[in-house]
């Protein structure tokens, strides 16, 4: 027989922590309290199982749910003293909705119920409170008309509204029993009215509505809503749980409450919370009484003028500070707590694991490793790692006002403030001054880096979380609002404008790269401070973790960020990024509209030297760690120039004419360019580029050995391969290019050659590629966009509606599609495992910070992820934690 | 030992026909054709795996290989009774080179080998004739000099031209024995000038010399560079044929000549060939005289007035119409021979498997049949599917003068003459008026396909054979010739231009799309006829083919053709062609630009009759034949309207302000459509659109069936589906308005719901895409696309230079990627089978029409192909070859 009913209460209990898949979190807490011996009112848990049957079959509860119900009910009765509809002795109970996961959009609690024209007025004698029965009466019909019977609460409140009216009173407290009375008589004629059936009298039928409530709202819209958004199953289902109703309201030797059992904010080890006197659960939350504070420090902090709990009622909060101590030794972990104290006893109604912020988790982690409550390993679990990025960034001033004018993407955390600029140009120009500027774009382009280099924040109003402004700016550190559709740039008349507002360049605008808004003027920022508690926490970290975490980068400045972090290597240096400078852009231009080898390897000899100091910059910087450096990749017309000033330039610099300048960048247009003439297939048909890379990289590394003595040991990568073939020949062609460096500096140059895979085909072939390649790094940006056919810039245009109706769960750019795109890495790394055992394989896309795909990638296993310098702590923790769940699996 | 020289001649060999990879094709012939009995000079064939050894030693030979070499000699030298070196009766050899497979570009022939300056006089005595002797000795010298001894051949002939001179000749057949001894004298000191060594006189140094440049040539540049063009691996070598040389240059009962043993360019069953008397074997082929017929009928045939072989010697003709029945009853196939006669006797050189024309290999595959050699499947085996292509097009005039100005890719096969013009509206203007126009575009888009259709002929500069222009052409029959690059076209001023030659609108210009050859002027074509054998053929195909063959096409003109065709279905009916008509494309424009649902059904509804006219259409023209039909497939933006005019009818139409549109069309463009918000991602975010085209389908589904009586079973396919939920949430679309019409219309709709399988990760979820999706269809195109990042619009850029420098052997847009396409193909057929194993397979890319991708198909397998109409035969084809090699496999 299936056991549909848990009951808990008298010191034990059917169920456990662990059964919240059954009980929900709020019943099996519920019963893992009572079990410890804390004061919980008696009650049972109505199982999610029956919510599944009752979908299963037409809305219909199990045969026996009846008589099961009815034998804890009677446990209740028993503990309690007292029975159900008595008028003599009347139990009440509350009726509460309680899942696996917290769900807002359900039907959340009936207080009171058992409550009918005869029970009140056994509970008016047993409390010998009249006004107070008849209270807690209208206060059950009030909020069993809404929830249950679905007549809506304004009907209620207009009923009470005109009876305060009628009798010129302001509050509520000042309504007498009799007034009550005559309310809740008006109350039921109200429901009678919308409902055509009469308010029910009889207390079983109240709770199985109240049952039939509970399980109608797990399907109702606002539900199905919010599960679709947070990934929750509708197999789960939802619990009910049904309890012994206390009262905090029934004097002042009663009171009601919330707590944390260590500060939520800092973390730090203090009993932390608020209460009201002669109150119910609901008056704490609906703010129509100022809550006081818990205890005396909490009173001192808040320069509150009410008395404390400790203070009004010492020997029930020292009760309240035990049951903290025995919940924290329990649970191991910070508690968010509710109870209730009537007539001077205290009653725990709910416990669950505290909400925290970022610093808070770190500190109360580090804490209890110190206090022995848990181990470093299970700290370095505790931590959300996607939340330290909160840490990494300025931030707005909490306390500061703000006017939001616009919303975008958060697409690079932190928070930035400055004048409104709508050119690299004049953001170089105006940073140059010393000012802050904000750089405002439709979109940038790789011509921009240099002004967003210059900003301290970009805002685009087009493109998505892996557009090139995102992109960029999470590898520069820069707070980025992407795609924010409502404003306008009028890149002409130098204006930007939202509905009737406009903003000018000059004018200030603030960005919130965390949440994606956009404010007008000034904001307040404050700075980062990476705690103690921080650094020890990525000390563990990096004893767990077995992936090595590099970082995305391609400048010194980048680099230095990345090593404090904690980078191990760089993943990836992307060489084209080095090309948008004022002095090398005109070379690279007048290389890609080369007619032949000769003109092209002129315009080469060119990008040389800069190119060798721009490694020898980073060699240094990096001082020894690996350095992955992929040759160049995108399709060589993103380095076109489009107006008439860089046309002139290098048709000046190259000898050649303004029109034939602008008839070869013509031909060089795609129609598809992301699957264009780009990555390995220039290397193909122009051998001279990677040639003078390769060079550029070997000298580099000569010129570094000989100046510091270091050996410095390159990853030279090859993007985009598709064909195995395509990875010979360019090897060869590296190789050459090293013995010659060798033979011309004499020195041995030690090096690996290895490849992106970013291209399902190459996923496939991986075993023949591996033949020749000493490593492999997934190119996850490019492999999703092929894997799925979409395009990261044009996806934008339709992936957000197919978030929102459920299509997929996230942004697959965001987060790695372990499904299509997993299965594709997998394939890859087990053929080319079986070609070369010890290949080095890696992760370079915009998924190796993000430790859902971490946690993916330790299951791979990869060697190591790499990601942008600001996420390089969360993807240290992110690496041990996947370390530590794949050895507990 | 291995055995490294195959002995032949005197009615038994070492070797077999079978064992070309050892003996090389000429080596193996003339070994078979010994053991048959048939007259072959004795010789013996070093094998191919001497000239891998020798490369894999360094050019070394075998220890061995002197000694199997010296007894397989001795063996002709008895055969023949004479002695290699021998003054008094020398043995001559000949020395060919021969692989498996023929190969331009390697040492041919060394004749007369074994001749120097003391046996050259034992042959004029044997021969009694010293000027044949001497003429032998010098004609000797120039072949070994020049392509043994390398000293350039025009050396020679300046000696014999200057000889000639100093003596007043006119032909080399005036010069007498001593002048030929003075030019041989001349001939050996220009080879010690040139190569600083005498002309070696030793037989046997002379016969390694030659063995060693035959194995030397398998290395040379021209021979690499073929090898790689035609695939052949280099592992394969080559053989070295040495045998005793006959002469039928020894005076007028002496003869050589080549033969057909039936008609190569008809078919007909009647011997065919050509000879010379008293000449060498290199005269007929150099063309120095003019050979003469080998029968009367072909005398008679060529209007020729030279007598025939069979009436100058009707013994010897007579021999050797014995030995072409002999050969064909052995080899049961057509032979193409080599033959001399010395002093009245038949000797057979050479026997070899004769190409053919396409209608040449029909009929006699057909009349081999009938004639009981070979069975109806090796008929059906036997014919190049490919080579049907010439037959079902029209064809330029063989005898016609054709004057070449350009040249692009053979993109759509068949000639056309026409008019050139500039723009599709011209095309249709003019076409309606009569005249036969040809469409010259830089490229087409599908705003053009009126005007390509309208033309006989479709020229682009720009493209590849799967670009726009290609595909459309293929599909519609028109010859195309695409991406001609020579050739600009300057649209503003109507001139096309090629070099310093201009062409203007109205002037002829004539294309071969089976060649990419492009004439000025007007070239004669020829129309095909489909003879009885074609037809025969294809029956017999029929009955061995498993995968059925349907058509991809759009409209009741191409679906007749494909009918005729014996196609069994439309597997690929590509529903946004119908969108481009002029009536349509306004109301399209509408539906694209609209703001709201509201506003796109209501162009919707506009588009609604049209769109169910034409399925109307091709239901009956269908006659019960499964049709599969796509939805709207492509990016939106491709509607859009780009000309003021255009831009002003839509704002018309829709009520919009020009700006509007423009500004609407603007957001619409992407940076990669082809990886955009396109497919079936147009159906989840405008579902309004799939609404109504299933609307359409199955209306007119009721319709046909009401007037007809028969029933229509559409296959509705829904493209680009890369998550399972896309295909969950469509399919309850149609499957709603498939019930809404069954209840309006009053009649049962069979249908199926499929998916084109075209994207990496839907071959990867393929599984659960099953559970909902009753067909796949394979999208080999995008496939191809996305698996190797590849786009067919910009792949022409370096595409070329790939398969040049061999890094593929073919463009995986025309023949299916086996590897890397083909496993992800496997991986979607197999996953989807597991889920639904009756599930239907089919493809539909430009690969269906493609034999080798079609075998490839036969082995994954699937239930059908899909090609363009003109490809149907060629699938039908290839489909039973297919089913036979895996029966036989």
């Amino acid at each position: 027989m299936t056991k549909w009913v848990y009951s808990f209460g008298g010191g034990t209990a059917d169920g456990r922590a662990e059964m919240k898949g059954l009980l929900g979190g709020k019943g099996a807490n519920l019963a893992e309290m009572s079990s410890l011996g804390l004061p919980v009112p008696p009650g049972f848990t109505v199982t999610t199982e029956v919510c599944t049957y009752f979908y299963d079959h037409d809305r219909k509860y199990p045969d026996d749910l009846v008589e099961q119900t009815n034998e804890a009910l009677t446990k209740v009765e028993e503990e309690v003293g007292a029975k159900f509809g008595d008028p003599a002795n009347p139990l009440l109970i509350s009726v509460r909705s309680g899942g696996r996961a917290s769900m807002p959009g359900m039907m959340d609690t009936v207080l009171n119920l058992g409550l009918n024209d005869e029970t009140v007025e056994g509970l008016a004698k047993r409390a010998d409170d009249r006004r107070f029965a008849y209270d807690s009466y209208r206060r059950f019909i009030q909020m069993f008309g809404d929830v249950v019977l679905g007549v809506d609460h304004h009907h209620f409140e207009e009923i009470l509204e005109l009876a305060k009216e009628d009798r010129g009173y302001m509050l509520d407290t000042e309504m007498t029993a009799e007034d009550w009375a005559k309310v809740i008589e008006d109350f039921k004629a109200k429901v009678l009215a919308e409902t055509g059936e009469p308010f029910p009298q009889s207390p079983k039928e109240q709770a199985w509505a109240a049952i039939g409530a509970v399980f109608g709202s797990w399907m109702n819209q606002r539900a199905i809503t919010y599960r679709r958004l947070h990934g929750i199953p509708a197999e789960w289902g939802t619990a009910v749980n049904l309890q012994a109703m206390v009262f905090g309201n029934m004097g002042d030797n009663c009171a009601t409450g919330v707590a944390f059992t260590r500060n939520p904010s800092t973390g730090e080890n203090a009993f932390y919370g608020e209460y009201l006197v002669n109150a119910q659960g609901e008056d704490v939350v609906a703010g129509i009484r100022t809550p006081q504070n818990l205890t005396l420090r909490g009173k001192e902090m808040n320069n509150s003028k009410l008395p404390a709990m400790e203070e009004v009622m010492p020997e029930v909060f020292g009760q309240l500070d035990d049951v903290r101590h025995v919940l924290e030794k329990h649970y191991k972990d910070m508690q968010d707590i509710e109870f209730t104290v009537q007539s001077g006893k205290l009653y725990m109604l709910q416990t669950r694991t505290g909400k925290r912020t970022a610093p808070a988790a770190l500190k109360i982690a580090a804490d209890m490793v110190g206090e022995g409550l848990i181990s470093e390993a299970e700290a370095v679990q505790r931590i959300d790692a996607n939340s330290l990025d909160q840490l990494l960034h300025p931030t707005l001033d909490p306390k500061a006002e703000r006017k939001v004018i616009a919303r975008g993407l958060p697409a690079s955390p932190g928070a930035a403030s400055g004048k409104v600029v709508f050119t690299a140009d004049e953001a170089e120009a105006q940073a140059a001054n010393g000012e802050k500027v904000v750089l405002c774009r439709t979109e940038t382009s790789p011509e921009d880096i240099h002004g967003m280099h210059a900003a301290v924040g970009i805002l685009t109003t087009r493109g998505g979380m892996t557009s090139h402004a995102a992109v960029v700016a999470r590898g520069m550190g820069r707070a980025c609002v992407a795609g924010a559709g409502e404003l306008r740039i009028d890149h002409k008349s130098g204006v930007m404008r939202v509905r009737d507002m406009e903003l000018r360049a000059g004018d200030l605008v603030t960005l919130d790269g965390s949440t994606g808004e956009v404010m007008a003027g000034a904001v307040q920022t404050i700075q980062p401070e990476l705690s103690g508690d921080f650094a020890t926490i990525m000390e563990w970290a990096d004893k767990y973790r077995t992936m090595a975490v590099r970082v995305n980068c391609d400048t010194p400045q980048e680099a230095k960020v990345a090593v404090d972090f904690g980078c191990e290597g760089i993943g990836l240096c992307r060489t084209e990024h080095m090309f948008f400078d004022a002095e090398r852009i005109v070379a690279m231009r007048e290389m890609i509209l080369a007619d032949s080898g000769e003109q092209r390897r002129r315009a080469l000899e060119k990008l040389l030297p800069f190119q060798r100091a721009d490694f020898i910059a980073l060699f240094k910087e990096m001082a020894g760690r690996p350095v992955t450096i992929r040759l160049l990749d995108p399709p060589l017309h993103e380095f076109l120039p489009h107006e008439d000033a860089a046309v002139a330039e290098v048709a000046k610099a190259s000898g050649l004419a303004e029109d034939q300048v602008r008839a070869r960048s013509l031909k060089l247009v795609e129609t598809n360019p992301m699957l264009g003439h780009r990555g390995c297939r220039l290397g193909v048909t122009y051998p001279e580029i990677y040639e003078m890379q390769a060079r550029a990289i070997f000298e580099a590394v000569a010129a570094v050995e000989k100046e510091t003595g270091k050996t410095v040991e390159p990853e030279v990568m090859i993007p985009l391969i598709s064909i195995e073939q395509e990875f010979t020949i360019l090897r060869q062609l590296i190789d050459k290019v090293a013995e010659a460096v060798r033979k011309a500096e004499g020195v041995e140059i030690r090096y690996l050659v290895g490849t992106m895979i970013e291209l399902p085909r190459a996923c496939l072939r991986a075993a023949q590629i591996a033949e020749g390649a000493e490593f492999f790094s997934f190119g996850t940006n490019d492999l999703t966009q092929t894997t799925y056919g979409l395009s990261r810039d044009d996806a934008g245009n339709f992936l957000g509606s197919y978030e929102q109706c459920g299509l997929i769960d996230q942004d697959p750019f965001i987060s790695l599609d372990q499904e299509g795109v997993g299965e594709l890495m997998r394939i890859g790394a087990e053929r080319g495992r079986t070609t070369r055992p010890d290949i080095k394989l890696g992760i370079c896309g915009e998924h190796g910070g993000d430790p859902a795909s971490i946690e993916f990638c330790q299951t791979v296993p990869l060697d190591y992820v790499s990601c942008s310098p600001y996420r390089v702590p969360i993807a240290r923790l992110a690496a041990a934690q996947a370390a530590l769940a794949r050895k507990n699996a």
